[in-house]
């Protein structure tokens, strides 16, 4: 005897696809899922459709949005412009509330070992928007891991001839965290980019 | 500006839906669909809405089940019924590979504070069952809380008269547990009923 009837053995191998979703929390799910309403089940459902019809990317800064342009362009003047990897790191820079300048999303980092390479993210666009429109500082908000190091290196390098001021996220300890618990690497940093009070 | 764009919102919350999603992990699920292929994305929407249309439960036993009657029912000849709260305890057993008879689901368990008195679960289908199959006992496999105690007691007490065999699920320390980490309820029970070797 199987241990699953088929719709539920679907639906939890489908579940599996999230991430971090292995079988047990899966199966969890599925048996929510099997308790939800007729209509609630349709909702997630109907959700789950809706994000892929209806989340483009805006044409200017590759952010989400719903129409051509994304709200951040269409509402914000400002000549800061903030480079970051995906479209996600948008939401959280947002939510800090530190930052209203304008964004552009590069859809990935270079990275040799994938293929990936400059012309395969979007730098070719930001350069065209820095010709175009009037910038005064690019804050190059990559991820401060191999991939995002070497691609903030790569467009400073393109950049800094056009007389545009270049900065780069601070990295240090986080905020909260003990010395002693510290990892390495924040720490180094937190040395070298000590600054005077 | 608000953090997500409505299509990604309305997902988000209704991720949140199943248990143990909290916001941040029903963001990082979001992400994950938006980046699904098409494909990905509709095969799961139509699992979920599928799970809804076609998960039925047997007429006989209460299990889940595709048609009327569930796999158990159709195929397995046994005189032992075990008796469960909810079908997915009947996924639960059959893994365990122990356990070779037929089952009755109660979907649900007595409960004065919420209002479920013996006539809201499956006990008089049960009683139904056992007068006209041919039954030598019935294993009682309620969980071991307050609820499922009280259940299989009143069972018990029906169904003894009958003459048929009452049995309930050995409970006493997890296999694999040390003593010193076990939990006093467990412990107790494993002391009580102690078996001679």
């Amino acid at each position: 005897m199987k241990a699953f009837i088929e719709p539920i053995g679907r639906l939890i191998n489908r579940l599996t696809k999230l991430p971090g979703v292995g079988a047990k929390t899966a199966q969890r799910y599925a048996y929510k899922i099997i308790d939800m309403s007729d209509a609630e089940a349709e909702e997630l459902a109907e959700a789950i459709l809706r994000v892929k019809k209806e989340v483009k990317y805006c044409k200017i800064c590759g952010n989400f949005c719903e129409d051509e342009i994304c709200d951040v362009c269409k509402n914000r003047k400002s000549d800061i412009i903030c480079v970051v990897k995906e479209p996600k790191d948008v939401v959280a820079i947002e939510k800090s509330d530190k930052f209203n300048g304008r964004y552009h999303v590069l859809h990935g980092t270079i990275n040799p070992m994938e293929g990936i390479g400059p012309n395969d993210i979007r730098i070719k666009e930001l350069l065209e928007r820095l010709s175009k429109e009037s910038v005064s500082e690019v804050i190059l908000a990559t991820n401060p891991d191999v991939e995002g190091e070497a691609t903030a290196m790569y467009i400073a390098k393109l950049i800094k001839p056009l007389g545009i001021k270049v900065t780069r996220l601070a990295h240090g300890i986080a905020v909260g965290t003990d010395l002693e618990y510290a990892d390495l690497g924040s720490l180094s940093r937190a040395i070298i980019d000590r600054r005077e009070i």
